[in-house]
């Protein structure tokens, strides 16, 4: 893939803004290769993607961004710019379920996803052996019932020694600190085991089971201080019938799981998202 | 399709059953043209479906049911036969919304439906006169707010006196009294616009255009006391995304509605749901 | 639905097209509520349609695209622009089966069609009742093998004394004459019962049953000279298994034919495809 | 998963055959855990599958056989009894596209394969450090154009050495010569990445971008000698849409072709498939 610079906006809407964002870019000689736009009416705001080959402008980065303050400032932007040949620096957690974990770590394998696993976190060593086959760094952290702020202090030192860009709970069953859920709002992506709001919090495929539903269903989601209740990024479902068990439901509820948490990470990396109070906006 | 009849069992689990019932049909040179077994292993039951060609028995349904209690006693069954030569009378329900309504009266149009609709009620005139065209007897009955019990015993007069099979609610706005859902337990299908859990009660899409959701769906199921917590028969879902206005969700919703609600009926028609206390098992 | 202009233009790609439609319009205050665009590095072509509150500008249909011209022309461009307040004129073509029509004139009848139906042309007189319902004009053109020019002629007449913007072929059983398919081109949808290419031709559904498959399709493409080979524009499946026989498909697979044709038909009445060679590009 | 028996049967149709099956069953007690059939119409079939209880049954597979034999004759049953705990040997046969052979390896390493996968054979080197990881026996045998038949005897005598019970092309890039295909027929298993019977042969997903469809599909079926013809076992689609370039569609297809095989390779194993002719009756 060419190398190219994401340019990702959301602002207040009105006349003008496409124009003025797209005459900087020609201005320029920017080549837009991929544009996306929304325009909400209910909220009044303008979000907008654009791919520009990287090639095409005569500026890194921080030029352009310098470049692009001034009309970012006039229509009240929040934005960002990201360049494709930076990959986006990613920490995985798990416990011991392995199905999400050894799914994102075999698409890093074949190059399919954009960004670099820097480590793996879990509270258990049970993972630690695929882990290493793949030579990522792998950090068992126990979680102690009684001092989980230890763990979760070594957690965020972690973080910020591998300067994180993106934290993946590929069915880390512990909850994060709502101060760490804080510091990393939107930057921290869990996979829930149920077709959210359903089935919010524990066992989710037991609470499914019971009540007899005829499909089911994963979310991919920021996590917020709100246990299963941050902005959805990606779901999906799959049929299932009386007669199947739990255990059943367990197993084919495993590969909708992990393709829509490898979805949702995928345009994560590629810019795709662009959150909005409890809602995303996801340019797929 | 030819005439068949449909004998339904659910009963403790055991060894033998299929044997017995199989052997009570071929002993009266009974001729199986479609089987389907359940056996719970969780709650310890076996749930049971034949199709048997009519014209390879020697006699009709009264005569097979006096013929077969003695098997039904012995395991303790709890069963019912079916004649598929004797549809079953249908009673739709309806408000404004035309959707769930049309496609019905469609379906029976076209011979699809297995049963005959032998009227509509509705708490609005709206419906009447696509209802009319279809030469179906169409009942307005208002539901004052104030009055709801004389409405709803007028409403129970229209279930006796056309001797209905299957009440279902087509959108229908109003929630039943107690009694009414207690009485005709296991056959009034509402469906529910929805994927419940998620979202029950009113105004679900608005609900989940609040939440945003990635999908949305709905529900067909059995009408319980207990409002949108009735076995579920059916569901399926609709991808949606960022773009799509409540408006947008409300018209994609429609497709889903119907199709659920048809499938959810059609499987009632044909004998192929067994209700076990909260849940439904369906031989599809 | 407030009224608005849709500007939807195909032109080689290259730098600054983005920038000059969007100031052009920023320049009349045009107010931009939806915007699509596309560029396809395999062909080297741009596509783009935008979305703009008609209350907006200052100017009618005519005006705008004098206006625009000049751009149109300096970027190569073949372009349109259409108005949301002049709904297409549609006309329906059938022959005995009626699904797929009544599915659209249901959707006309409540308002969810963003068009009008003008007439239906049938070879049978059989839906004759239900389009009179309606109130739309039948016209019963008997397609006789020794004399098909007389027919077709007389259609071809109905569609010019119409004015009429696109025909839907909601599964009319006769080959249009390829004089007339190119006169008509990108104007003529068609809706075949299969996932094409599978299955072109006659009787698709005893051809899925023959080859075992474990999904049936449908799908909803221009016509074009070559028989079921036009752009594809939607297309969806369904699952089917062993037991289902070729009238289960039949029946199953008309649920999936009248969706596809309805979202193909909408695409097109909102402007939202663009036929490039033999294939479309949909800004869903 | 508790240990059974699966009886498998195919036989023209007739009354008394599940009476007869069943009876036999229940006169030694045995506990039927699951029971499938379908009695196929149109060609005058009948199709059984029941699992039994092992530890409710007073014999062995082979003596089951024996005292089944006469019952078989009698009703000129085609069948085999398999057993739960004897798990099939599977050989996987791949080239160096990894993503089909990863998943089963994956999914035989977590105990959700009910098999064991005894050998991996390739043309190429390039996945043999992924299965030695697993401690699977890696055989690279190259298939030289000229020499094509010294590389398939040895691979059938590889077969023969590991008493193969199925082999799974996981995307191997080869044709098998007839002869082997018909020794080993029903059990030899393929994915091919298209929704057959679009786009049989060589590159289908670049078949499919020529023309335009808007969803891609793989098939998995069992091998015979006519290429991508043989009885489809399972088959599933994924929406794509105009902005997806053959990449896109080569990455997007991986998720389904794996899916699918894993589904297929599901069925076989548990013995949930009868082969007719040159169709599947699968008991999902």
């Amino acid at each position: 893939m060419e190398r190219c610079y994401r340019l990702v906006i959301a602002c207040p809407d009105g006349v003008g803004i496409v124009s003025k964002v797209a005459t900087f870019l020609a201005t320029y000689n920017g080549w837009i290769t991929e544009a996306s736009h929304h325009a909400d009416a209910a909220n009044g705001w303008f979000y907008m993607r654009n791919e520009i080959r990287a090639s095409s402008l005569p500026f890194d980065i921080e030029a352009f961004s310098m470049a692009f303050e001034p009309i970012a400032k006039e229509f009240k932007m929040r934005w960002h710019i990201a360049d494709s040949a930076k990959p986006k620096k990613i920490i995985l957690m798990a416990s011991k379920e392995s199905h999400c974990l050894a799914d994102l770590l075999y698409r890093s394998h074949t190059g399919e996803l954009e960004g670099k696993i820097v480590a793996v976190i879990s509270n258990h060593n049970d993972l630690k052996e695929m882990v290493d086959w793949h030579k990522i760094p792998f950090h068992h952290i126990t979680v102690d019932p009684e001092k989980k702020s230890t763990a979760f202090n070594e957690i965020e030192s972690l973080f910020e020694s591998y300067e994180v860009d993106v934290v993946v709970l590929a069915r880390y069953m512990q909850i994060l600190p709502s101060a760490l859920c804080a510091r990393f709002a939107g930057r921290i992506i869990n996979i829930h085991h149920s077709f959210l709001p359903s089935f919010a919090g524990a066992k989710p495929y037991h609470q499914a089971y019971q009540r007899g539903v005829k499909l089911i269903g994963a979310s991919c989601h920021y996590v917020t201080e709100d246990l299963d209740e941050g902005p959805i990024i990606e779901q999906d479902v799959r049929r299932i019938n009386h007669s199947d068990t739990i255990e059943d439901m367990i197993r084919l509820g495993r590969d909708v799981e992990r393709q829509v948490l490898a979805r949702g990470l995928f345009y994560h990396l590629q810019d795709r998202i662009i959150i909005h109070e409890n809602k995303t906006i996801v340019f797929e």
